[in-house]
């Protein structure tokens, strides 16, 4: 009722704004788990309310957004408005400054969704374009596109990758019946969906436990479908050298993260590909802090733990868990020493609990996915 | 798009018939925890597209919907359509047949939500009327109706309560922090629903182990709400007769359900005010089923089953467990020694795993509580 009664400058309704930066986030969304660790950016042109061109950033070093859309264009961009999900970069990265290539094609105006948390840019894309008489108006669908680039924002402001924590597990908190078996709890739709987000995340991390036990690819099984960076947290070089993750190690980068200074054995796994993170001890764990560190280093922005009760009762105790997605399916196992997916030696105080907010429901078949954010 | 073009004779549109058999149905919800064993039911009573009167059934014992409605008449009800969410009774029971009333009353048209599974009433209601020349229409809002008396048309079929299973749990599964500590595990909002089912519910059940560890009231703590008879299962009768079930047993019915045969222990709680429920013994804990039999004769339609791991367990293992609501906080435990909220020896295989079915997901605060029904 009330949005109807909001105009903008000539006339134009907000709807209208909303709608081209709609487009531009959904095209934005199309370089999801190839770009990283770049931000997911997508843009739309228009001229008298005629889409002219439109892009997103589709690759890590390949043109942004605002410069594919500009080469989209059928028809000169002089005049027309620029939608873009993030604030123009006005620096020279990997490429030239968009800025330049907005005022080089004379468009009038630029709607900007969020701003850009990277201090080389932070503002300064839009006072650049406003000094050049360019109109800028910002803030349109910002918490959507703000909401696209979590991961790049938690990475440009903290250097570390942003963790995703995820489990399957049964009504009753097994992740497996008390034999071990746990193939499968959820159904095909769901496993699916987890594929899905293995493709969209830099790195995929998991204990050594989960090595012994299962012998894991951690694989995105689908079509097309990038394999993210493989981690295995292994204080003690458990890892067996015939493990699948030690012999794909030259087809996907495996990375064996490790407090022991073993020179031999530590040869043997680079021998086969592996990369050796030398990470120091916390109590009787890795410091996984610190070994955050080390990724983000190597420009790993993201990881997805599917890690066992052990590694995640040390990540969150360690606080590097950013979000948190449990998809949970309509059975029960039952089973005192059936695992459960949080375990270690747990906390004392049911006031001192790990918290979670921002709560999302997402259903797959018959199974559904409860999403949060660590507070 | 398609009921615009359903109508009725008369030219009534579906939707009239639908409006007024809702209002029937919350009549009927204003009965809840009232009228155990007996269904609920609610009953609008309409001429000229006028509501000249409506009633539910209040109480156990007391007049049904149809004769609450007709007596609360602001008119004659002679050529009116009476809306009723349960086919009318025509049996002589704690009150005389409602089809007697309705037909003394001239009512012209009977609109039915569901039919009655009660084999003294199935059918034979809608027949009487249609000899007299009543027209009636049945199957409005069926399914509503239908739910509306689930646990009544269970007791109806089978003579054994409808059993909820009830658990709240945090996001890993933990009912309780490894140090048994478990105040509280949800907000007060999710707690306020609990208090809520347990006050429409015959019975509430526990684990001996339950009363040994909490000693707790299992009340209803909301206002003018109905306290549950309780039932604790205690194969060996280790109930300390210090407990707080047993000191208010003369005020709240408890029921002791144990294989003891200690006449002695038997007597002393008799003497506080508890009844003995003798059942056999199933492997190393109660027959549940055989429990169930004896609480259906005592006029129990319905229990809350708020058991620890183990009782849980069991119900699930004898088949007893009709329905699931699991409230789930938006927090983390941990602990590989915490409790979880079905345990015992467990399943083995994944395939084995208790299954179950028709998914409702509710909000409370910050919590959800997901409800499902026994497949």
């Amino acid at each position: 009722m009330f949005r109807a009664f909001l105009f903008f400058e000539r006339g134009e309704r907000v709807e209208n704004h909303q709608k081209y930066m709609d487009l531009a986030i959904d095209l934005a969304q199309k370089g999801r788990g190839q770009v990283n660790p770049n931000p997911l950016v997508g843009a739309v042109i228009v001229k008298d309310d005629v889409i002219i061109g439109r892009g997103y950033h589709e690759k890590y070093g390949g043109p942004h957004a605002e410069r594919q859309a500009l080469a989209a264009c059928t028809q000169s961009a002089a005049g027309a408005t620029l939608y873009v999900t993030l604030e123009p970069c006005c620096h020279h990265g990997k490429t030239p400054p968009c800025t330049e290539a907005i005022i080089d094609n004379k468009i009038s105006r630029v709607v900007i969704g969020s701003t850009d948390p990277n201090p080389l840019v932070s503002g300064k894309g839009i006072e650049i374009l406003r000094q050049q008489g360019i109109t800028v108006i910002t803030g349109v669908r910002e918490e959507a596109c703000q909401e696209l680039n979590t991961v790049f924002f938690h990475y440009i402001k903290t250097k570390t990758p942003y963790v995703l924590m995820k489990y399957a597990m049964t009504l009753d908190g097994k992740i497996a019946t008390h034999t071990g078996k746990s193939k499968w709890i959820t159904g095909a739709e769901a496993r699916q969906a987890v594929h899905q987000t293995r493709s969209e995340v830099a790195g995929i991390m998991v204990g050594v436990n989960t090595v012994l036990q299962d012998d894991p690819l951690l694989t995105c099984r689908i079509e097309d479908g990038k394999n993210p960076s493989r981690i295995i947290c292994d204080s003690h070089l458990r890892t067996p050298l015939t493990a699948q993750v030690v012999a794909t190690a030259r087809k996907i980068p495996t990375y064996l993260a490790t407090c022991s200074r073993d020179q031999h054995k530590i040869k043997r796994f680079e021998i086969m590909g592996c990369k050796i993170l030398a990470v120091p001890p916390a109590g009787d764990h890795l410091n996984l802090q610190e070994l955050m560190v080390q990724l983000g280093q190597k420009g790993i922005d993201s990881i997805l733990l599917e890690g066992g009760g052990t590694l995640n009762f040390s990540a969150l105790k360690s606080g590097i868990v950013n979000k948190l997605q449990v998809y949970l399916a309509p059975k029960i196992f039952g089973g005192a020493a059936a695992k459960t997916p949080v375990e270690g030696p747990g906390l004392e105080d049911p006031a001192e609990a790990f918290q979670f907010t921002d709560r999302k429901i997402k259903s797959f078949g018959a199974d559904i996915c409860l999403e949060y954010v660590k507070r």
